[in-house]
């Protein structure tokens, strides 16, 4: 079982929010900010990356983005609706981005593509999860 | 001149925002962010450390939130607007309700109105440069 | 397949470290500092959150030096032994500090037990990572 | 006052160090964390992006260091001195790195001159606190 599940089965009191997104939604930011940390990486690797500029400014911002994102949604004691709310939807805005533009190099980098769909589906889980806090 | 300020007079191209407000605003997140850290650490230390568990929660939120809105907000290049504006939201919301929940304690803990203070401060500025946004 | 092994696959020059023991290493930090950031809340959670507060803190460090460590050993441009080295150590160290504390409560707390597992995990994995860097 | 300081000065019980050199250190880091970030995007901007690779790691490195350092050193309370001691070790290291590769584009770069010092004084900074640390 993953360290998110675990966490969240033994959490004392009631989750804001249902267990099994909030899981999947850990897990996606998770996968995210690692792409993207790796993709910075990787493209600082590559021979045109006055080319990637604009591909690593936005990876740096989206895997700081995600990295807070994951902690603030994993925090379930004395919840804020609101704060909640705004920064997953600061993080969907910032996947959104990060991904259209990793997508643009997918073709040239096979990593860029790889942290493309990870942004995508970041964006998608953040989204689903605003869906669901009332 | 303090060190935001010097980085950015030496900019290798032009500003997306005006210099003074943007300086302006690292300042105030780099503030609350220390404030905010500070203060869960002081309330861990407060005897009544369980009517403080919202406090230090919101603390534990908004340094992580200023300390990568700042982040954001220092680049410069590759600059995408929306990204911005988006996570400047997020974190004046996140300010607005940890300023509000250390208000409470002010009177009983100077550190909480300290705290509160830099929060008030660093909403104000967010939202000040949310408005400058094109 | 697993992110971190997706990305270190797409790498466009030669790793520094064996590729299985960096993905092995990059996933131990990201699974312990997920489990502090939970212990966190969940120590928060409780009605004897007094008798937790060395927990707290030192849950609170491990959380935030694994985050940064994570991101250290993921980039591999530029790359430089000694701050690898170093802050592996760091790393270690802190896991070794808040998993015997984490030990100290896991009787009473199920998810300070399991926080206590991850700490040593990552601890191993550090020391090991350590050890194959030249 | 500064915030540092003035969160210094309301903590509840007694600090384990020194007050000034704590607080002159929590400025000098918070100085080169917001100086590295800076030079990442100058470095971006220069269209020399390509040699400048090396400096933007190790900066991105920095300030990830040092921004998770000014956090542990932050907090007074359930204080581990091993905890501590290493991660300001490990910072210096970073800092030590990371300040000889910006000079060595100080003259063609003036941001990379101002990060240089940053990261000097902050190398300097960690290891008197580590120097004071029983």
């Amino acid at each position: 079982m993953s360290y998110p599940k675990q966490m969240l089965d033994t959490y004392p009191r009631t989750l804001n929010v249902d267990a099994g997104l909030l899981t999947a939604t850990i897990d996606a930011l998770n996968n995210c900010a690692q792409a993207c940390t790796a993709d910075v990486d990787d493209d600082l690797s590559e021979q045109n990356v006055t080319e990637l500029v604009k591909c690593i400014r936005l990876c740096l911002d989206c895997a700081d983005v995600c990295t807070v994102t994951v902690r603030v949604i994993s925090r379930q004691t004395g919840y804020d609706a609101h704060v909640t709310k705004s920064l997953l939807e600061a993080c969907a805005a910032t996947c959104k981005s990060c991904g259209d533009e990793c997508e643009h190099h997918a073709k040239m980098h096979k990593h860029c593509g790889i942290c493309a769909e990870a942004c995508q589906s970041c964006e998608q889980a953040c989204r689903e999860l605003v869906g669901a806090i009332k």
